[in-house]
């Protein structure tokens, strides 16, 4: 059975991308029988692909570059798998993409034509598109990875899998902070001018940032979270994988490691086929009353599904491992949820579980004394709202290192990891979702459809941002753990002498080092949107200024959207090297220069400073998004949308918007690229203690 | 000689404090011959000894619980210890808000009847009584109680020396938090009603809170700021000291400790005197016409002393050390110095060494475009800020670790803060002239003296600024490694196993839960600084609405400036309570539950976060306030006071104003006061590895 498991995890993963061109072509059924939805979901399709192919053509020469890197330091297996990762990684968004850009503008005719169920139906599997492109492509290629390397043998060599990780990890960083750098640029731009200058609603066609905008939620929420995800779920596998085959792995004289090794792709498999039957719960449960229900509903039944075929498999002796390591797969499920329900708590207007948020009315009303209080509000709940899912996650360390015991505590650690994140195929589904209802409804206003088709659509739209954060807080909580197994991977490669107790000053200068680089990309990326929103800026208000009749909404003239969508693009594959040089070469360079010692520093603190900046930044910006729309919802007392609080409100979510978008989820991507980056090089052997190549 | 440096050094500092006094009694003879300037002076003078006196009883209660809790773990001398370092850190701010008060005004009048150098003496001095009272009482401190505990005698035990440090903290962190919650509750609320709502210039007497924003400047910048210094200067000392009588330090069999624990004290000593020297040389180059030259250089005569004085010790072995100690000390220095130098250049209009700022024209051109992305700039600047001073503090760590070599290491990083630190009579002097300056200029105008005047104190005052902001710098680099040698002084005061490797899991967690620290004072700070200004808004408007002629500025009707005083005085003493509580009792809770090797964690990763956070928040908020300075001295093209540009400039400057002034100066006192209390509790052994008491 066990030699087996990649063959059949591979097998899985192949018949989970039938499934999803199947729901792919179903999505493409639905007809469109509006020209104005017509011609609006070919653009931002057009404008989103092309954006795709721009950024995978500079892409292509970075992984050349770094590929060849590879080879020179005389690994090719690594190589190799890191060609197949950054494949595997384009394939999945470029796929997802697709789908998600399909779905849009039938999601808005089938709430025309079908009703919310046939709404439901088209918006969720535009998503499961995505869902199971992302982890079927990740099982199928660690699976062969594995099987390639080896992996059932005993002792085997897998250090070159951590290339495949690599090569994620790369795509995903450009594919986050571009498209994050994208999305706002346009959706900055568009409502500086539009919605302040102009006072024109948000998604007026008049304005010519507005398909921008729309191609941009696509660009940044499903590409940038696909590429995201997926390298969380295969870095897992990888840290777990290279934990469980280093020496004395299980304690001295331990022979059953090879089942350590496989655990983690059976585990992959379980979640991926639970997250197919999930998926598939929806054809069922999108009859229900409860929209909201029906999409939970999907990822909880793939998580019992899941939990239940993980101890099923221990205890049938189907594989031989402790049971402590499905313990520890279970509580990293319940860490992860709790840490989307506090997220949900810090960001949401309504209660969560009854417990009555405070941080919004805090920052609403701190908005009828100006922006500047609205603003210190704003950051403070952000930074507050880190501390407990911190504490979560340092309960899920201590949980899973407690289960798994002296002998197996880190890999355990990986194991919390993957319960995180073995259901992906649904839970990526539930995320990809959410862009797909909100640009559903931009498509409809901006198509003039009927009150009764915004109704559906802004239902379904607003349980698309509840998914949304509670998924942010999921990416974040998965890619803590993920990097923390893969700083265990590093520490378990590494042949030579390794000291990294705190009081050698080696790996405190690392610590500060790495500390530093989350703020150093935030800045980056901070910077990047500012300066893409200024060209933005000036070119929407040539537009208005220099085109007659296009603010008037003269009948027959039309912004010229295509310029936009060229400002955006060239800024995202302009802005993007940056960041990205900085994160693999970071590793590279202090390795070098100040040796492994430091560089394991490094890790540890980009961890801790990334973990918390990413909180921070993204649930500061999602609660300044909601306090907005509390005080327009009129949940604010004394505040409505229109007067100075509301202006004020305004000015604050837009300041959220590169945090909660751009900086914030690039820096969970950015503390797993370097941790892999780390990993790679200490598999290569080529580093010695005193740094020098 | 060696064995009565503790009596030398003490002398010393009651020399120095007798010289602060015969300072204080010369600022004094200057008389008041103006009514308008009596009453502020006497009015602020009130303000600021009301709510110190208020603080010391709020305070007294404070540490008489700690101190009964310490001598309840039987410990009585490091309860002693306790107590005496919080007498001298309150004595040390009473003096100097004493003088620094009576000063403000008496600045004035120099400048009105004197000219430049009068007044550039007279808020010199102001200033100096506070450096030499810190210095003197921190030197007199920590001789006495090294004298005490025997710490000339063979293999002393000193553990009870942390409570001196962990009484100074203590003060020093409800001194800060608390000051800066005072000075920025009444700064922001006294703008937002008066500048924004009422179109009333700054400092203008008739808004009800503008002595209550004269008064935090003392409280905020004078006290806090000493407060803050004090505890750096006998924190860095004592973890030398600890450090250095460690088991197994400087190698087997050495025998030459003593030595290397009186060095530290000879260092304040030698510092000292060359403080006291350099603080005197302003007789002679107040006369010159280059006022800022004159304060620079009068810190550069004493550094240069000090450093001579060491080697000189050193070679004429009057104490036995390493050369290497030295060296350390002047890296620390000159680390310092490059610190304070790039906060000038983040955070300063002027191009420092000829090489232009870009970030304040960024900041302003951004402002063109609204609040939301000059806040998004100032942000961005604030983040990247903090890289260059992490890469000055790595820099210093490995080189005093490098002159240190394997026996010296950790000891020398101790020296490397002592570098910093060992002039703070006149680092100290320079740093509270600024608030002298800035107050003086404030009273000058409320008491509508003369354009020739204003001219004096505005050059004073923007000095000051300047001086301000590398002194933050400043505060944090030392806080920094401060921060770090009691880290160091921690693993060295425990005595039993210590696994510190960042592959245990326990050191991850304490990672993650110190890390998380610094985010939840910040929030906490921020918050209270919010509320607090919102009820000096509503107290603000309310006196405008129901005194009748006030805001018309009728003559002989005068705003009640007492009752804004009060709500300041309430909210910060409410307020300054949760951090203060947070920040003692972390340490404690964590080392109970988790054990040392997560206390060990915890310490490491608050310091990594911390010192970040505070340089982030320090530098952007000075940041966006010379950016709204810029704009208005005509240093942005296309941009001037009134537009919208400066508008949005004044919004990210309030938001800026508990960045700078509250939560950022509170971090530098978080991490220390931290690793403080996780120094006693080492010492007195109670903890056990499991965590239980």
């Amino acid at each position: 059975m066990m030699d087996n498991i990649p063959m059949i995890a591979a097998g899985a993963g192949l018949v989970g991308l039938v499934i999803a061109f199947m729901l792919y072509q179903q999505v493409n059924k639905v007809k469109i029988d509006n020209q104005k939805v017509a011609e609006i979901t070919k653009e931002i399709q057009e404008g989103a692909m092309a954006f795709l192919v721009a950024e995978y053509k500079v892409l292509a020469i970075f992984v050349v570059v770094v590929g060849a890197a590879l080879t020179q330091l005389n690994d090719m297996n690594t190589a190799l798998a890191f060609f197949a990762g950054a494949f595997a990684s384009v394939v999945a968004g470029f796929s997802g993409m697709r789908s998600a850009t399909s779905a849009n503008g039938r999601t808005t005719m089938a709430a025309k034509n079908d009703g919310k169920a046939g709404a439901l139906a088209v918006s969720y599997n535009g998503g499961a598109v995505m869902g199971l492109s992302v982890g079927g492509l990740g099982l199928l290629g660690i699976s062969l990875v594995a099987y390639w390397l080896g992996a059932g043998d005993a002792n085997p060599d897998l250090s070159a899998a951590a290339g495949f990780g690599m090569g994620a990890s790369s795509i995903a960083l450009f594919a986050r902070v571009g498209g994050g750098i994208y999305t706002k640029a346009a959706d900055v731009g568009a409502d500086l001018v539009g919605k302040v200058e102009a006072g024109i609603p948000e998604d007026d066609p008049r304005n010519p940032g507005v398909i921008a905008d729309n191609v941009g939620d696509n660009v940044g929420d499903v590409a940038g979270m696909g590429a995201d995800i997926f390298e969380s779920f295969v870095g897992s596998i990888i840290a777990a994988m290279i934990i469980a085959s280093s020496d004395g792995f299980g304690g001295a004289g331990f022979t059953g490691a090879s089942d350590y090794i496989m655990m983690p792709i059976m585990l992959g498999l379980i979640g991926y086929v639970a997250s197919i039957i999930g998926v598939f719960s929806m054809f069922v449960l999108k009859n229900g009353k409860d929209a909201a229900a029906a999409l939970r509903n999907t990822t909880f039944i793939a998580a019992i599904l899941f939990w239940a075929g993980g101890y099923f498999a221990i205890n049938q002796n189907l594989i031989a491992v402790e049971i402590g390591v499905m313990h520890s797969v279970v509580l990293g499920s319940v860490v992860g949820i709790a840490i989307g329900l506090i997220t949900e708590y810090y960001t949401g207007i309504e209660p969560v579980f009854g417990i009555k948020t405070k941080a919004i009315p805090h920052i609403g009303e701190m908005s009828k004394t100006g922006p500047a209080t609205n603003a210190i509000a704003g950051l403070s709940v952000g930074m507050m709202s880190t501390f407990i899912p911190i504490l979560l996650i340092a309960g899920g360390i201590l949980g899973a290192n407690y289960f798994g015991g002296d002998e197996y505590g880190l890999y355990c650690i990986a194991m919390a990891a993957m319960g995180m994140l073995a259901t992906v195929g649904v839970t990526m589904t539930v995320d990809a979702y959410g862009p797909v209802a909100d640009n559903a409804g931009g498509i409809a206003e901006m198509s003039g459809l009927g009150a009764d088709v915004r109704a559906i659509t802004d239902e379904l739209d607003s349980i698309g941002n509840t998914t949304a954060a509670v998924g942010k807080g999921f990416a974040i909580g998965s890619a803590a753990l993920t990097a923390l197994a893969l700083f265990a991977a590093y520490t378990a490669a590494i042949t030579g002498d390794l000291d990294l107790t705190l009081t050698n000053p080696m790996v405190v200068i690392g610590l500060l080092i790495g500390g530093g680089l989350p703020f150093v990309v935030a800045a980056m990326t901070m910077t990047s949107v500012g300066k893409a929103a200024g060209e933005m800026v000036v070119e929407i208000r040539r537009q208005f200024k220099e085109i007659p009749g296009l603010l008037e909404g003269k009948e027959g003239v039309k912004p010229d959207s295509q310029l936009c969508v060229d400002i955006s693009t060239k800024a995202a594959l302009r802005e993007m090297v940056g960041p990205g040089v900085v994160a693999v070469l970071a590793p590279v360079i202090v390795g070098m220069a100040l040796g492994w010692d430091a560089l394991g520093g490094l890790l540890a603190g980009s961890l801790v400073t990334g973990v918390l900046m990413a909180l921070f930044m993204a649930n500061a910006g999602g609660a300044w998004d909601n306090a907005k729309k509390a005080i327009e919802q009129g949940h604010i007392d004394g505040a409505k949308k229109g007067d100075a609080a509301h202006d004020a409100a305004v000015i604050g979510d837009t300041i959220g918007d590169p945090f909660k978008d751009t900086s914030g989820p690039s820096l969970n991507i950015l503390i797993k690229l370097m941790s892999i980056v780390a990993v790679v090089l200490a598999g290569t052997g080529k580093l010695t203690q005193t740094g020098l190549l």
